[in-house]
């Protein structure tokens, strides 16, 4: 059943916001992906997060940039947590997306990861369904450990080689 | 019949908000004034938006700050032109609420004045309906020779008392 | 008869101001387009703002970058509306270009839409002609119906194909 | 039994900290709240996450300031979700404790609110124990509708009174 | 005769641009003071710029806030040099004030000081006179002496009291 | 007769600082041009300000990038004016090297200019020696015609053409 | 014998600046303190520097507000390890301060502290003196302890009193 | 004996820190080099930073980027200094990674050098270990001495040769 709801304001985000589908996939929750602008189609946003609990949402991820509405426009119109993904643009250094995202008013908060941070918005939405639910839980773990032990391996390497063969080695 | 519509996203920001209620009433133009949070009320902002026209409103003024979505929302669900004003919050030096409003995206304008410009916002809105209202548009044009006269008489008396007695006199 | 002055402060900000033009067009809006420098031609930009309303222009629409103080130069000289269009530069992110614009002081608004956003103040300025043309009125709206449509198109496009083959087919 | 960890870097974050725990105490929400700092007592803020599991806590709440890593430092210790609440100091316009938060690397999210947003961080808590608990959501859903409820209250008597009486009132 | 001309954009710029007057009266430099806004009075800023030559202004300083233009507005008019002092308002940490000074296109510059800088505009005229009248420079390099004087008495007088007692003396 | 002193940090401003030699040849200024560093040749520093009067020179540009210290450090060992060129390195949009420049205590002013303004810098000294040399300022005024010719050339080209095959013929 | 030496700007730096001589005499470290303004009397902070180490001197501290070229000056003729403390003052939220010590460029490092971080200054040019100096090592993880034990204590207070009853106490 | 440990957060640092290594090596400082990650092998960091002391390290260095807590973590366990080094990333200019590292809280400082200023970072270290070691302290000044004249002859060619020739020899 479809726990996690990928919401992005334009394509143009989708580069980044497949991130999270990647890392849904990874640990086999399943996700529904699609565009709804929060200006353009507000009333699909609308109706969107006004049935995401009954259709059995758990979560929903919203990704956009700039003006960066969609997130707390969704929150807005929801009681399941949102967690926004202030998409980097070419303006502003991407603090437009980012403030228009996190500084949300007392009462709808929204749960803001890093610019650009698709896969760690995953990561969020996972250990939020793993509150629950024990499985998930000792996945992420698990990814934790793994994730852990490949910055080790990399120490190994770059302690084994020496910087200069490393570099020549990953380049 | 009431032309423009205020809205503002909380009580807190009627002190800076008044002054556009102000500026239309020294032009005797008809107005509204009320608080919707795009957030907390997003069905009432969407309705709002949505009977605006039909109601005889020709220009919307929304104020708020932070996360400041209410103009945009609005400006999603009507083709009124809507000038937002971002309210200066003791964060982000102003920021916030500025990148939130004037950043939207394709398609969905927010003709966007100055932090805290609740006066300018009233300005525009007659600026605009003067567009085919002459009789607007002449009060507009003897406003402007108003204010530049004041500020002539302002530089008049400073060189004539000299700085220093002007600002004995002025503080 | 020509509604709309379409001024930019250097030829470098063409590529941007098309885009309003483009808009126009889309519309069937007669407008002028040329440049004139605030800083080089004041006295083009001053003449230009001051006879505008009697060649019968109903709305100015500047563009500039850094210093840009275009839009207020023509804005102190008119009692037309205003918009201010900030050309992103490559130097400090943007935010010379928008605060140039966008801070005017109380009494003499200009009408600020986001960083290159001179779609949008081509769709501004037709909101504003909209005000008292149930025509243009209209065509905006048809305009913001086929816009959602699109996203919508969009939205299903991806939702068929999933992301994956979605980003092969518009790579 | 305590669900909900809620850490402050300082005892000078509690005047904003307490927010978060009142809203858990409206709630009914059982919470434990203490100050641990993740540069002068490091070793406490690891063992804090590394046991906040097995204890039975659910979520945890990290409120702090300036180089703002308690958050961070405790996401990288647990599994559990941990939300950041960046304290606005007196210096850069609280951007050192918001990027600080926020920017967290691949692989450890930190779900960060707005500046000073203790209250949303209780709320967005609330929303992440209600993904499972009927009962909870219950009660935000109702806490939505109140607060709703107040702005439209707020509204009415602003329209009420006009602008002029209900500053008098409310000052 | 006078030689330098203090512009601020509004009476409230006064408490600062005096310092301007203050050191051109310690050099005994003939200078007058006026007010005159780019946006409000812009026929007046034209007037004054063009004029200025004539009436044997050498250097022209202008004090603005915001949208600060007034510099830039007089410089497109004039060949003399103008100095900008970008004055501090409450919004944007003084940004604003800054880059709309500063930024200024090729062809026409503004010599910009430090935000709310009126004593150094003051003495940058003094240096750009003494490039011509050697009279003038020698009072500069005795007003440096002075001022170094002054800080090294500073410094004897902390050394000699130690920073306890000489806090005490100062506070 | 040597009259402007050009000096940049590193040689990697070269590029920029060329265009302040450019304008100087093209007003026949002469001028020297060489690298000093305010902090690995400090002392070089100081000897070429404490030099420059007596050497003839009339007005300092200083160009450098990020801590710009170099502007400064030369003001503090002379009295003659110094003008600053921000250099826009890569890190914090330029900022750093703006700030470093500008915000100079009171009693050593940098006359400073945009970023990579190094044209401007040029045209400003032009602008302080002509204020005693009535050919230079000739010459600059003949500047700044053509200059505004120059626009106006552009803007008829743009006008006759139409925006797009201007586009088509300059791209 | 006198160890470090901590130079100010300006007197007005005193109340920030005395915090590293307290923590320094709390380690019963020698120091002198006086103001020298990188500026205003550029030569004794040349001089200062040139004879720091032939006067025994082991670290300099240097705190300076604005274009704080301070601590880049004095690295600029020493060799010894050079600590800076960015001033906050009004403007730019204090990254003039921040950026103009910190962009140093390469071959002259500035340690950086935090904006008004003189406490910390002080405990770092301990931890360098303790580099060859296993007493005042042994004084710095003592005063580490410390430091960890008061967090504890506090922490301690707050959880028995609760928040409420230590707001109240320590209001 | 190993005197410096260089960390840093990934080994997408690598580029950037090798000049800190290059540095140490060529002062025949020896070094170690790994890559350890603050949040996700923070035991690791942990570590580190207990044992090095005991292992011989006299100062660590700590590269790392966006949210950049390294270096503070580091800190929080060691009595060592630790020099930081802000990597600069794609989003926010890098004031995301400096202020991080900067604005650590009273009583654990980071001595943070510039964005990317890897090179610094060794020099400061090798003046750290130079308080207390003559011989190091000598290499430095002849590092100095030998920086200050390829400044100097990089003036000299560009002297001599003019810079347009010097511009084509260079490119």
């Amino acid at each position: 059943m479809v726990k996690v709801g990928i919401i992005m304001g334009s394509d143009s985000d989708l580069p980044i916001m497949k991130e999270t589908a990647e890392v849904l996939e990874d640990f086999e929750i399943e996700y529904e992906l699609t565009v709804i602008s929060a200006h353009r189609t507000p009333a699909k946003a609308e109706e969107y997060a006004k049935t995401a609990e009954d259709r059995g949402l758990e979560v929903i991820i919203a990704g956009a940039g700039k003006a960066a509405h969609l997130a707390g426009v969704l929150a807005a119109y929801t009681s399941l947590p949102v967690i926004g993904v202030p998409i980097k643009t070419s303006t502003l250094g991407g603090n437009d997306s980012l403030y228009s995202m996190v500084q949300m008013p007392g009462g709808v908060p929204v749960a803001t990861v890093a610019l650009n941070g698709a896969k760690n918005a995953g990561l969020l939405a996972i250990q939020i369904l793993g509150v629950a639910n024990q499985e998930i839980r000792e996945k992420f773990k698990k990814y934790k450990e793994k994730m852990a032990d490949k910055v080790k391996e990399t120490a190994e390497e770059l302690e084994n080689l020496g910087y200069q063969e490393y570099l020549n080695n990953h380049s």
